[in-house]
């Protein structure tokens, strides 16, 4: 243990011949789950495993599985992340998991090394959730969603996803949803900017932030622009403006919190005239139950109440709910021992975004391993991490594999 | 002079026979300029007109005049508003000041009585402005926009202007642009809630509003909205809503002030990325010029200071410019003199919105008459305003062209 080195030079190649199925405008991927390239992807990731020597399978949603066998009959402890990309996605996103996975099976090989429990390398289906909800995959394995329930249900395009698997020559398997595992672990771009910010290599995420959302929208009284003096006015867009700054300031004062309103139209709105209709998004995070529900009650209240003030009329629907999720106990300490073993700074921090480890950790151990993102940015072709920065995450997984894998 | 009433049943008789051409969905009326409607409108105000023993004739552009002769051979006083309306408009904004205008006429002949100056009654084409450009008729009567040019315009769905006002049966003339004018004088809705709100009956319009439009262009950083701590955001989103308040609340700090963001729009927007793109409409009025240029400076200096602190690019385009523009004195004082005659309560104020008298007053003595709008409701189906306050409207417009005419 602490032997085994991984080859970055190998694994960067990898990432680089992956980019190359699915090509984006600006340097990126646009690799929708369900598509050709998505296809192409599986199959690529289906040779490199079978060249491995890895046992390939597939269940009836998709999840690609690649398992290497253990001295012992047990549970398999799983890695892995997913190849699909937004449609105009980076090179990492999901992708440096799947593959850093397939770097670490590469080096028990030529280490000759035999863990005894088996290890399973996993290519969850449709994480990226561009053309339907996401993160199925891994709902469809923890039978939090029914298997004939999600290939069943339509894209924004009216395709049934059970249909479009079938289409795939990489897609649906025969096997049934879900199997026993040990635990579960994914490498994965950190996709803020908070380790790059403080110059470091590796994050330990403790747990998955819980999130909240909503429409709200705002319904005022349409008036023309020049003859309704200010204070005769119901104006929506104000409404809609306290809002998104009360979400804002609400989520600064609280660390650790997050406010966003990311989304605003105003149907029939005109530059003349006094809007009577604003909807806007709003998305309150943090990782801690308590916080969150105090920052949400806190955060619509005073929007409500700014709005009786200003006589304009407010209603919120409420679109998600995803609590915090802890992430293993156990889990987490086995990447921290990486980490310092092998001298890479960095800090425990929680996941801010959702991942397939969110959905896993409800019902098994689970950790997650993050590597900066440069400047932050991902879900954006320009997103970047360095062959360095990707070497670590993938040294740090493998010696998280050989700890809890035995 | 006072001796003569106008009529105030036959007055609601012709709006409500007028409001059965292009009747909207919701008891108001759908009456775009150029349309069928629009035509029959024309032809019924035609048909009236002749019966009146009105000269009847119309230019180029389709502006429709009726000529009551005088005694002697002077420029006439012109009098008049517009038919059109807005797709989802009233009954009575622009209509109340030709059928206004008609009465007027029809009491004069019922009274036998001889003005010194003609009386010329106007229905001007297009002033809404519902398919391109507003208040286009008084444009190319006063020389602001050469005839051919406008007749070459092309609407939203690229029909020619006056292509469209040969294939009426009531449409355009042979009558060049524009002839000498003694005064002008328009009866009109407040589209605001001023008068109402104060119980009272007449504004006497002393100037239209100055306005001023500009698209805003806030350019922040997408970022995941969990990932990104609040600190490390650019978010254009925040910076939209700071410059909604601060129009918002300059305006409210001068009197007479008026700030307006009418529309906006998130290109691109999702409910879990932090804004990197929101466009804006900004809307700002006064009657006063070096006041309005105050209010402009400080608004978007205001905007600009708090994108830097933000971090968000800020531009401005100028969508619109109009200076404020004063009614004349003698027109002004005829009307506030017919209101007290009459014992109406009033006042004096400014038309906030644009009026085809604001083209005029540039040119030639103009002023306008102002009749209150229940709940300030306009460019609305349900606009409204009582028989009584008609009347007032007309006995008032009456009595300024007794005035004005000799
Ligand atoms: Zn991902
Ligand atoms: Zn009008």
């Amino acid at each position: 243990m602490g032997v085994l080195r991984i080859d970055g030079g190998r694994l960067w190649q990898s990432l680089m011949q992956m980019a190359e199925i699915g090509p984006g405008v600006a340097g990126g991927n646009n690799r929708l789950a369900f598509s050709p390239e998505d296809d192409a992807a599986r199959g690529l990731f289906r040779r490199w495993c079978e060249a491995e020597g890895l046992a390939l399978s597939a269940d009836r949603f998709g999840n690609q599985f690649a398992t290497r066998a253990g001295t012992e009959e047990l549970p398999p402890l799983l890695i892995g992340s997913h190849l699909d990309t937004q449609p105009t996605g980076g090179r990492f996103d999901g992708v440096l998991g799947v593959l850093a996975g397939l770097e670490v099976m590469r080096c028990l090989n030529a280490g000759g090394v035999r863990t005894s429990r088996p290890v399973t390398l996993v290519n969850w289906t449709n994480e990226e959730g561009a053309i339907i909800r996401p993160m199925m995959g891994s709902e469809v394995f923890t039978g939090a969603l029914p298997l004939d329930q999600a290939r069943a249900m339509v894209d924004h395009r009216g395709r049934r996803l059970g249909d479009m698997l079938d289409a795939l020559e990489n897609g649906a398997g025969p096997g049934g949803p879900g199997f026993p595992v040990h635990a579960y672990l994914e490498l994965h771009i950190e996709q803020g900017p908070i380790l790059e910010q403080a110059g470091e290599v590796i994050g330990v995420v403790t747990a998955g932030i819980g999130f909240r959302r909503w429409l709200l929208r705002f319904s005022g009284q349409d008036a023309h622009a020049g003859p309704t003096p200010m204070e005769a006015r119901k104006d929506a867009m104000v409404a809609a403006a306290h809002a998104v700054l009360i979400a804002d300031r609400a989520a600064r004062a609280l660390p650790g919190g997050r406010g966003t309103c990311g989304r605003i139209a105003s149907p029939n709105g005109s530059q003349v005239t006094v809007a009577s209709q604003v909807e806007l998004t709003l998305d309150l995070r943090h990782e801690d139950l308590a916080q969150l529900d105090a920052l949400s009650a806190r955060v619509l209240g005073e929007i409500e109440a700014q709005c009786r003030a200003l006589g304009v009329g407010f209603a919120s629907e409420n679109t998600a709910d995803s609590p915090p999720v802890p992430f293993d106990p156990a889990v987490i300490a086995a990447i921290e021992a990486a980490r310092i073993r092998n001298g890479y700074p960095g800090r425990r921090m929680v996941s801010g975004a959702g991942h397939d480890t969110c959905n896993m950790a409800r019902v098994l151990p689970a950790g997650m391993i993050f590597v900066p993102s440069a400047n932050g940015i991902s879900h954006n072709e320009a997103e970047y991490t360095s062959p360095e920065d990707c070497a670590a995450g993938a040294q740090v997984l493998l010696d998280s594999v050989l700890t809890l894998a035995g």
